[in-house]
């Protein structure tokens, strides 16, 4: 029997424990940054199954690391754990216990999953080659996110490559998707203040009249996408709030913006943040006010390595077959996992997960989210399926 | 000894009673239409001085009746006697004893001086030719204001003439200031909802992003004024607040925008009224989006009576001189005096009272507004000069 | 009989040389600056009279000196001289013979007007007190105009006073119309040169797109009126042309636009020029362009001295009437009087010039422009008036 | 000797042939539908080389068939053939010899690879299965094309599969591209005019100033990228030219717009086009003007059918070598081998001819533009891979 199909009949069995597991951390959701039940939690599991584990990575951050018999080389593979912010609306059993908190993006099967794979691991652990370093990593939802934390402290020291799954509700269950290069964005945020002068609504010319200002503002950064960005290369910019004045009568003194950029390449980034930044300043000075740009940027764009990709495709067609096995298109939301591919080889991927049959597909960050749980026996096969392949070489069924 | 002369001298006898009428005004200041107090202070003040008056009239109004010996016309005077929800930052010992409430518009000095006027005609009562009616009006400062009421119980009914003063700082003490046809603006207000459709910030095409609309009609509602209108022809068209999404990376759904519109003419005001509706509409579905105006009348402009306004230059001339007596330019600010001239002949004049020398000249409805006082003695003189000359015709001195 | 009615009653017998003369100047029109033969002719004509003439003053202007009897005060009396680049469409007998070219403004009334006041003050010399100059100027319709050429001549040189008339056909044959202060217009011209970068029509990222940023001044330049200016101060600002590339999928490196700005004093009219530079620098650095604008003043506004304006009035009320009597409002039209205006005391008057049993009236300026040759008694009757009253006080009838 | 490099090797020894071929047609261009003696030329050759050669197809089209000696499919090789209104610079012996035509996109390497073409299948005849023919096709560069009217005329009539070629200087000689699915643009034009309401620059309200509502459209315009379009979609809307207005003191009646619209699929290309008509007809009565929409439709997307763009992968890589075949991005510009490519089988590719030893590359439709005539021997080699691969299937090397 070669190697996947093994590991799928192996992941199967396990389909029970992961149900479990998942279930449990989709009772008791906990934020970004704040998922301290869950770490211990997952470390129980890990010790349970008899893993080397080190918690308090970078944070809530646990590590588990299965020494493999034999000499070869070390592959990580990560799953992130925290969860939203949204009040379940779900009626389901396993709905969230806490209020105003939800695992509405799935991370909680992909903690399942990873533990999954732990378990399988351990069990192969004589024959294994080289070293597995499973990462169960806190705060993605939430910039600057906890990769970084982990990452410095040498989660991925001695890793040679490195690999994530999203389950991804989008793509119907069965399915796998990715892509070689830039495949989800950079997602920056900005806030703007325009500084007028306000004064009285029937004397406008003793202001300097922000809401204008910031109007005209808005309509100037249209052309960024418009006019100054490559048509072939995606972008969006989009001011999500504007906020200025209290009354009818009075003319406002400040306009409040937010705002938010999506890229996938460093230039295209840089180039638009430059961008705004002369827009607020040229046009605040236009009109006699003065502007104020704060710009964080978020995650970086994940970048697939190519032949990481190119195992994808290999591996997918081998788990899925090739008509499951997709070319993404780019993905304008944002993943931390960008850090650990900026360090290392590897690859993110998308494995279906949604199913009309059991219930409506919501989307991510919906109240009503919910996923395909068979899912997660397709995504830890592809995990294990990337990680062998690397360390073995192709070796077709 | 001339008429405008006698009156100004007994005036400036009943400063001290003036002062102190309206010191205590100030200290107890109340909202408009919520005038209890000083309805009933001013009342009591009338009673002692011996007047016939009639509370409660259109609300808090009042209205003392002083019946002449001799037979002749009804000639109406009228104050305003409401405060401002602004909180008093002065330091002197007759600031406002009531948090977050004050006369910041000088009506408790329009009180004042209606009562020394009361208190001078009750004296001369016996040679008074015809009645002279003292309104003490509620609610100018929130429209629809205490006007209307007043009028539908009948304050007018069988007036000849009306006659009112505003102290007003921007004209400095000594001066008197009017003018013939519009002098105070017609100042309307509305309130304008787009409504888009929100979504995610990366993925604008799923959306009809309302900051977009609404940034756009800010746009064309500038062209209202700069194309639309007779540019002989005063107006302003202002919006004052502009509120709309609540984060970076949501497109908002809806915006909702106030704003004022200052004309000088029926004709401007409806044509505006009528282009903003338009522009509402078109702009809204230009982009797909759906919008609502809610456009409300404020108080019409006031319009003097021309042979009143030339009445008031040679009265002003008599009293405070020449020099003294202003061609005043067309003021931005509303008056529900408006009311009162569209039914009866009249004029609307301000009484310089900002003097420097006693402090900084804070405008109108600043938390440090003040007033000279002695403006009091100029005003009642202007309007018993108004009113005499009306009965008596013109008499130099 | 007094002053004014025999001076009516004596233009009124001078009415058909003045109509002679201006139907011959009709046909025989000339252009701003090109105004010889008219030139010729008015002094011929003023020789026949027995003038003192004096021609080529400033171009083709001449002037023609009157020397009273006896002592007093001299007084000029303008009239202007030039016709239009205008084909005229008219069918009367005197319409222009020179294709074209046509006084379709009444330059040519004008003139016939001030020779038949020559011809009355030579037969009045005698009696005359002080002298009379009366200046037949060219180049009104064309700035830099004839106006300041004459006055660097001297043609104002040791004047008292000045006064100036122009039949005006919106307002009806029998009326008269002025204002003191700022009566007409300063009429400036601007043209702007945005520089981008052009490129293909696909590649907007290779280019700066001129016709963007063109777009985005004209909607910037609206709010200098709708938000810069006092609301009570008329002015306008209008760009006339835009001038941009040649096709459709090229992007245009260039955008020429054109325009002109309206107002009645000098604040308001270097605020406005101020406002355009600064907008025409920083909405092209906004963008990335280059900016070049070319700001021509035009004549000043029209400013009539207070005291001359009130003796407008009385006059007008001697000659036509109180309510032929016009309190004239603001005229968007330029007028090089200003220049003289801005040297000596004066008044521009208007003279009603419409008539409408006659023919249709036409707007001036109009291939079918034609006037109320009557309107010449009333204007000669009024430029006499206004001279005599100058020079003997008033001396009602 | 594998297929590939037996073509490869007759092409090479063809290329002196085919340098006469283009340097002849290079000297002599005609514009799009003027192309007689170029289709003379052509038939010529076609006969001397033993040919069967239909003249006059769809104007001046012409059509080649090679038959071969065993059964098989037809294949159909196109090449355009048409040159430009653009007066060559270059100063090489064979520069255009026609004042104000050049041949600046390397239509004439086309035209003299598919001669190469078919002199080696006319030598091959015997052995061939099946049949080749070869277009040569005229006005490609001018919207509606010479593809329409030949494929009417019947040039597809029987063919299995068509493949075609540019030679393309930004790609360097040696490098062949393609990519599956859209590949070249669809590239339509528009013309809007702006019907508004002309009049004195000075009176706005008397008017609907068309460059307001010129203005105001452009920058609607922009947010058909910027917001309606997906963001992952490619797509431009350039307005290339904006015409209004005379002078700059009368109010421009009407604006005349000119634009490109540049889109990858019929959906997005339809939407663009639906929103450009509303956005015309709703900005224009915001203003209250008429507005006026000409879209023309320009040829349609290139898209390139996946499993031969497969082909070609495979094919250049044979021919080529990996390193040089290359994943092309979206190209903006158009072509009218879109027609043939929307009734069967086929792919569109580029090959490489800049060359920067030769001279500096300057980009097509340059008045220098030249390129690497090597670059004919790669191109006649993969159409004929590609013809041969399609007939006799997969035989590596």
């Amino acid at each position: 029997m070669c190697a996947n199909r093994k590991a799928a009949e192996a992941l199967q069995s396990l389909f029970p424990d992961m149900v479990g597991w998942r279930r449990y951390l989709h009772q008791y959701p906990e934020l970004s940054f704040h998922e301290k039940k869950t770490s211990r939690y997952i470390a129980e599991q890990l010790a349970e199954l008899g893993c080397e584990v080190k918690s308090g990575v970078g944070g809530y951050g646990i590590v588990a690391t299965i020494k493999g018999g034999e000499p070869g080389p070390t592959v990580a593979l990560r799953a992130d754990i925290d969860a939203l912010p949204i009040h379940d609306e779900k009626t389901t059993e396993y709905a969230s216990k806490v209020p105003g908190v939800m695992h509405a993006c799935g991370h909680d099967a992909h903690t399942a999953t990873l533990l999954g794979v732990a378990k399988y691991y351990n069990e192969q652990r004589a024959s294994l080659k080289g070293n597995r370093r499973l990462i169960f990593q806190p705060a993605e939802e939430v910039s600057p996110g906890g990769a970084l934390p982990m990452i410095k402290e040498g989660v991925l020291d001695g890793v040679d490559a490195i690999y994530g799954v999203h389950l991804w509700t989008p793509v119907p269950y069965g399915k796998v998707a990715s892509r070689p290069g830039a495949f989800m964005a950079a997602a920056d945020e900005f806030s703007i203040e325009v500084i007028g002068k306000g004064g009285h609504g029937g004397l406008p010319h003793q202001t300097v009249d922000a809401i204008i200002v910031g109007s005209a503002l808005v309509q100037a950064l249209q052309t960024i996408v418009s006019r100054n960005v490559n048509p072939l290369e995606p972008a969006v910019v989009s001011i999500g709030s504007f906020h200025a004045g209290n009354t009818a009568n009075v003319i406002a003194e400040r306009v409040e913006l937010q705002g938010t950029v999506r890229t996938f390449n460093t230039e295209t980034r840089d180039f638009i943040r430059q961008r705004i930044m002369d827009m607020v300043q040229q046009t605040c000075s236009l009109f006699g006010a003065e502007g104020r740009l704060n710009y964080r940027e978020g995650y970086p764009p994940v970048l697939n390595h190519k032949q990481e990709a190119e195992r994808f495709f290999r591996i997918g067609r081998e788990i899925v077959g090739e008509q499951q096995t997709l070319y993404s298109e780019l993905i304008m939301a944002g993943e931390d996992f960008s850090y650990y591919l900026h360090e290392k080889p590897g690859c993110f991927m998308f494995v279906g997960a949604g199913k009309e049959s059991l219930h409506a597909i919501y989307p991510h960050h919906h109240p009503k989210f919910d996923l395909d749980e068979r899912a997660m026996v397709v995504s830890g096969s592809l995990l294990i399926g990337m990680a062998e392949d690397y360390v073995n070489g192709s070796a077709p069924c």
